[in-house]
């Protein structure tokens, strides 16, 4: 990794906290000869003077993105970078942080160690869903769920050309490891280290009482395939992206040929699970 | 139990033969010299010959109501005789039928002992739900669903004034004991034997991973409270009826003075059960 | 209830701190004039002067038993006083404390209260075993294991002459609702309020994917009956006490006419219930 | 893979249908000029003309061998066969086969394909458990249990030295992907496709409730340590073997170097999963 000359941010800016935070990042960066630019959105809430470094996330040519928020808004941001693979440093402004790496009060002591480049980053496996002839990516998961309340979907899962499983269900989660700590755990699915090259394949409320959470191969083709007439569908990409779905439609799930980055300091994903699993 | 005089009809009318059988059956019981009313919609498809049986399920007046359809006939037309307390003796022509006591082939031999007073009636206790000074009546559950799909609904669970829990999920079930082997055992609910004078709080993939179903007793006030600002949910009640739900909300849920009651030949909740069990 | 006269104390020996508090129970109590008996287990470790008051659990025959301990030592003295009836205060001086009522620094604002007769006796449904002949009684669950690590029992299981299940599992649980709490819910059983007239019976580790607990009656007669030949197998009650159980054997369940008995002070079954969920 | 010259036999001695299908095979192969031996505990029942082929498992050098019996039939002979690598075709007279490739109707249509090399090699991962020294190691799993009935184990398990979880529970299942469908899918685990390059922790009965089941990359060390003084536990080895644990010992557990072979017709790992999960 050569020393970093550029960096992106991305903001909530629905706390004034998280706002403020932002204003001293740019400061801080600026100070250290570091090229910032903005998301368009935060730059139009901070103030004018920063305005003119407001771009679009997808638009970001940048070393590393910095994403002040909570998980929502680092999948959205990964999602907006998509295959770019630009490594993401993510502070926490959010309730629980799964993906987030450091807490605000630590912030400049980090930023430090980045520009001293005393880092590593951490690949992250994606989902590519395609539906339609269109390309999606997915960081934690895909969520495929009934359109009329309290009916069920029903659909049938291949992997390989191999049918698993015909599941009538609330819904369907097709996760990454990472997100196996997040929906796809309510579900009833198990924690998978994200070092794991799998696919967890989570129903949500199945009729059937015998069925399982499977864990397939990362490096299989995943076909679902809508087989109920007359019931309507949609796929929830990472808690954000909506897709509908019809009967007799298809989509196909594999692993994408980009990670996701990330920028970490410390290995510490069991500590982290630990406090999600007794928090309340 | 006196002799029955008068018979009311419900059929599903989406399938010939449960048409056919319905036609089969009036015939039946008008050479059996009983009055027979026929649920109004099913009187326009069965025939013209049939229309002046019509009338609306609310306003049936009969010993006895046939139903001809699975579960979800028999809970539209519970939740429509309401708490007239009239029998329902009811006629499989759905997939799993928890509540059906007949299968279409055995019909008239068990019309035969019908109106022998060879029978006994199964009384079903029903939830009593109060929302904004509505009162609603629920024979297997309500589920309380956010509208936002992949979003959870934040409530407060209280039973006689002491608050037992707080609730991040999906969503939230509350069901008599005829409902544990319906939508409540696909989110985790335990099989509770229709005897046992209690009502199930089953939350769907809570946040809060030590979470539980919790079984209470039916003569307690249960109140939701919907503490989460800004959140849109509803109630489903018996998969039918919906019911919308705003911030500060709250429902309150009682055990019913008046239960459902069922037209029985024969004892086997549990043979039913492991027949759902096992099915696919 | 009239004044209280006579108070019995069983107590952990196992602890500095159980057996100096209990020491000063005994004087306050002596000081204010209550008739004291000790378990003679701890009259033993507590000083030669208060060996004169040793008497075994069964034969003491006081208004309360005071108990200083956790679960365990409750669970040990009521079995011990079985049918009698006498209410139990107990102090936790364990871990995890469902059944105890006070914590050892409030003892003796709460002593005098009991004195005081300010105080409320709750009643919690107990479990008759009768095997072989023999009756026992089981205040949160009896548990049937296989005597061979890693092999299963085959047992089948009827509710009031009624077959309700066949199962192969690591064992099997039949737990009253104050057993809810305990071992039941670690294998996936689910919180039953202790005002429910409900047994529970739950599989532990079922060999059947689709096995769920079941919640009965109270007021029914569930036979365990083994059917798998020249397996061995054993019921532990209470945690405490062994049965052995032989291939052809039954076990008759039913709900005991006498309950335990509790003092309490305050209302607060759900507040104990997330303590244990959030405790790891 | 050259052709076959050299087959061992294993086989159930406790059915007849067992002991004869052996005779015709071995006839079968005899008459192919295949070099048979077979495991000398079977050689002793099927007759004293075949007692001279009689070998121990472990000295067997053939090409392949052919187990008859269900899966603890194929399961000991793969412990004993160890790290030798040589393909085990099995024929299933158990009950449920999960590991077993052939009816025994079909048998010589398959033995047919064999000698005519129209087969593949299914390799699956097996764990290397290291205790006190010594080395054993497992296709399914290794159970970690409490030698005292109704008490629970407390270990600590850390991976590639970081710890994950320190767990009381009745037990710990570290299981294989061959094993998720076996015992620890009982105890709640997942479905892991054999593919999938990982290993399962699973919990039994976990006190913590919020815990569950972990899967993490079979390139990683586990330790598993046992933190509670005075507490016997013993381990169960692919429901066989037997290995007694102490107070602050602990076992690592890392993927073999050697997977186990099977030989194979047919893809159809999720055909059998689901005639698992709906068997009862």
């Amino acid at each position: 990794m050569g020393f970093i000359m550029k960096i992106g941010i991305v903001a909530r800016y629905d706390r004034e906290s998280s706002i403020s935070l932002t204003r001293d990042i740019i400061r801080y960066l600026h100070d250290n000869n570091v090229t910032v630019s903005i998301d368009d959105e935060i730059a139009k809430v901070i103030g004018s003077e920063y305005e003119y470094l407001g771009v679009k996330i997808t638009d970001m040519e940048s070393d590393i993105v910095i994403c002040i928020g909570g998980d929502g808004t680092i999948l959205k941001t990964q999602n907006a970078l998509s295959s770019k693979k630009i490594p993401i440093l993510s502070i926490n402004m959010g309730t629980v942080g799964f993906l987030t790496e450091i807490e605000p009060e630590d912030t400049f002591k980090y930023l430090g160690k980045l520009l001293d480049n005393d880092y590593f980053v951490e690949e992250r496996m994606q989902i590519d869903i395609t539906h339609n002839g269109q390309l999606k990516s997915a960081l934690n998961e895909v969520v495929i769920m009934t359109r009329q309340p309290a009916k069920m979907i029903h659909v049938e899962i291949s992997v390989d050309d191999e049918i698993i499983d015909v599941i009538r269900a609330d819904g369907l989660i097709i996760s990454t490891p990472s997100g196996s700590t997040a929906y796809s755990m309510s579900a009833g699915g198990p924690i998978v280290d994200p070092r794991v090259n799998a696919i967890l394949i989570v129903p949500i409320c199945p009729f059937k009482l015998s069925s399982r959470p499977t864990i397939i191969p990362a490096d299989s083709e995943i076909v679902v395939k809508f087989i109920r007439e007359g019931k309507k569908a949609f796929a929830v990409i990472d808690g954000n992206d909506e897709e509908s779905i019809c009967y007799k439609d298809f989509m196909t799930l594999t692993k994408s040929s980009d990670p996701a980055c990330f920028v970490r300091f410390k290995k510490d994903f069991y500590s982290r699970v630990h406090e999600k699993l007794t928090s309340g």
